[in-house]
């Protein structure tokens, strides 16, 4: 049936990555509108864990990883990897010899809506993976899939070169061309939590600090006394 | 449609919760004749961890998360905050700036029968957080539910005021005036379990200390020798 | 309805034991053909654990522990204990004192398609347990079941006797008339893999190492130029 | 351990329940400020199915149906059985024979948060039967539980002698001494429904019957032309 | 925050749509590469159904149905209207209301990945509906999202104007404009498969009719006598 | 890596098999000491369907129905094609071609612990099929397994030539050399079954009848009367 590997794929700025590496992935979920979020059965190998990277998408038929080699020749230094099979697998995909392959070409980590094994050595690597299952269940080599093709994750559409973000939050994608302004709201995002942290250390309330009491009266809230 | 915040609640002897510091779950779960636990699914965001305190409960809209705001002001110092969603939800409700609210006035931790996010900072600060996921799907303020109301979380009951006590085996829940005597029973279990211990350590046999050997013969048990 | 015990089980060679302690579960999974895998929500209550033993098989009672009990007397050191109830059942049948007890009798570690609880003290102890739940829910003694027959664990037939090995990828059984050459096969992969790890640390890809390029072009996979 | 049952358990209005007859799930969850429901996994073994009645309550031990014998004895004709085991369990409580004593002591339903068997047979003689799972497992009778208290089913609170009622939508529960009010409720509800039924079926739009045009364009709903 | 609707998009050719009408999800997901498939926890509230119809896609919240009665508006005759909602749901957003007014403009069924409710009357009306949950929670109406534009729904993207198919086995998306050569590929599949069926149904076997011996030996398939 | 195709593979006795059919899962598991069921999550894809027959063992890599064509030409008329992947997978193996061909060699039905397609062709064709997912995902034809030799199909041993009883409440297995007795023992049960249904008609009660009045007293049950 054919699969494809695009090159040249064009990623975000890299100056933006770096920048996005103090930022949380709900900050930026919440930058963004709300959106690009991966489900939430996706969750990290170790904790805890954060990387901000450019997007090699891979596309891999169920208990078959053989792209996943493929793409590791399309990975370029800050890369993140991200993998989805074809059909819901959570087989072990991904273990401790393709994560040192990963390491040798400067990937940051990887994302994969499967299963992967080798789990404590890739803890003692300190790579960052995210995965839906941990499984020693082993995969063939025999069906093609694609490389750097748009691909559908965890329930969210990655295109190739797009920022992905994970932490022990989950993971948030953003587009490759959105990545500047969403940066800018983030960081604002920050800051004004910041300040808002300080004030309620002092113990005042979100209820006066976000000046919700009226709006919640008008919403019929009431309060009673107990009668217990 | 409005919603009821109840206000002057009576919680459980504050004198009864510190002496419940030292006890496990699993203990008070048999004491009170194995009731009161809430589901499996709701795990702690970090580990090892324990509290015992009175529940200040609060019922939410799915996505919404309104009401813990509301909730803040109702706190004590010693309550643990106790959160369902009117309809199952995994949205992360909350995240470290209400932690740092909460802390701010003396609570506990919190229980919710939903997602939470913040993950790496909540377990940097030690909160104490029971959920069934780490999501970091934001939610709304639109919509006004209950504060300090009787609510099902994670299939359980709990009343305002009511005994929470949560472990790395779960959370269960006791009502304000079985606590004493729940108490009384789960000391003396301890107890005996210390000395069971002893005995256990030394090799000797449940079947023997419990005296089993009988009556599992009544019920059939046959003892056959390996064929191989 | 009477259950069985039965005594005198050959177990697999300690010796061949030992030499898999050096060894993971996904590496095993393969040399043995890629079978044998219990089920992936099998995990394990702290990590990172490993241990290979020969299996003391235990089948129970939705909600009832008394077999476990009855299986310690069966237990000699180096054995690991294998547990499965007769219909799905999450209870925690297992907890700090039935470990204590296993642990007098040197057994090391425990597998059961179920809950267990105590899981901070177990964790304390360090002693290896897998299971699909932490769930502080008592279980009774009322029914009884067998012991050292072949059961299905997790998806996976296990007789009493064969090997086991655990870790942090999850459970792999070991027919025992096949470890001997299951270990050899398992050693030989180490090796290999070992010498891969040193090739691919330099960059080289797998594509190259494994001469991949020609079948997979044969297969119809396709390199275009991205066009953005 | 001990259980009880209760006897002599006040019920919901007899003229009440037979107003509900005609009544779905949905309506009744509405009328009563969207409270109420039983979790979604509770299905109709059969469908259509529609019953309402007044609430019979039996906890059992996991695996163990001997006390859904005991609970037969406490039912009048229009009762509803309501069936909880103490912890998650799927087995096959509930068969053919069971649902012949039912129907001999004018019982209009069940609705079990576990599994049942027989259902062919229960689909042939048309008794209507909410379960969470289909599953042939039998079980034991050695573990009393409990009659006619409280119990929480499927994520609700059942008293004995509540209104239940059930259709292929659910589950809902009413208070015995709110029935009359959200009878009321109901019916003016559905009256309400029938003519929104008319004016919907001539192709008039909810956003003008219902005046949100409005509202939307406060929230900032904007309308764009595609660019296609 | 604000939501949007696109107007006036451009549907797929209303003609290719009335072809697809006696052609199957299995044999469209072929077609067109093993691709398009929701998620099979999308399933059907009344069976046999079969539709096929441009998408009108509806962005929701989080138990929030107000943007469905937006979309609406938005509907012509042959149309199916795609829900999903912005975080993981499965309350009743639809109901036999909300059909009616569909059906009243010629919209062919519904797809909606969260909940539904009203089924015996929806199943009555035949008006075709996926879901992955029949459950009668009610929503409110606070929160706009987008109507028309690019959305995933159960892990696949479905862009406004897209084919949808749904039946039995689940729903697969084709893009408009490859709605005509998917059609080419999808009729002559179903004429190549009434002639294996004929082949079929005199018994000749597919490793016959596939010449597949040859490379089942290759691939190491060994033929063995049981020795039983 | 090869497979295995064992011919000759002997079955249980076709008369026997014959005696089976009108004879229900969950009597025969019952009769059998309550052993031999597979998963719950195992459904009919039509309903009511009841089947017995000799089991036909299929062992097939995740994605890949290959080795069902294989196993086509192992079958004989009162067989029943049992099949399992080697990791967990609910892609569509199976569908009407399938189903033609199996009808054209008299096998009686298809239980497989995966997905299958074509659900309405199958529906009408009548052909009985049980699995854990209806799924329209396509599978390739690239990785040998195993045609009767033992498998663990949802949770059971599967050897070939067992016989296996498939209806509405799931399906059982019951080895060959068993089935003579299991047959006695079912056979017994339904007629004291149809002898306690008469009785049960008359509204007596179970409690009585089995005599367990006593037996709930020693154990402790009470009744109090209620006092509200």
């Amino acid at each position: 049936m054919g699969g494809v590997v695009v090159t040249g794929v064009k990623r975000v700025d890299p100056k933006l990555v770096e920048s996005f590496s103090s930022i949380g992935v709900a900050t930026v979920h919440e930058a963004q509108g709300r959106k690009g979020l991966l489900a939430s059965n996706m969750r990290p190998v170790w904790r805890p864990a954060h990387i901000a990277g450019a997007a090699v998408t891979v596309e891999v038929a169920p208990g078959d990883n053989w792209m996943i080699h493929v793409a590791v020749e399309q990975c370029q230094p800050g890369d993140v990897l991200v993998v989805a099979p074809t059909s819901p697998c959570e087989d072990g995909y991904f273990g401790e010899l393709l994560a040192t392959t990963l390491v040798a070409h400067g990937v940051k980590g990887l994302i994969i809506d499967a299963g992967i094994r080798d789990a404590a050595d890739i803890t003692k690597m300190k790579f960052p993976v995210w995965s839906k299952a941990i499984f020693a269940q082993g995969t063939v080599k025999e069906t093609v899939g694609n490389v750097n093709t748009p691909i559908i994750c965890a329930g969210q559409l990655v295109n190739p070169g797009d920022l992905v973000i994970a932490d022990d939050d989950g993971i948030v994608v953003v587009r490759k061309n959105e990545a500047a302004s969403i940066l800018a709201i983030s960081q604002k995002r920050d800051a004004d939590e910041a300040e808002k942290r300080k004030v309620l250390q002092t113990g005042k309330l979100g209820l006066d600090i976000y000046s919700m009491r009226e709006r919640l009266a008008e919403k019929g809230l009431k309060y009673v006394k107990s009668e217990e």
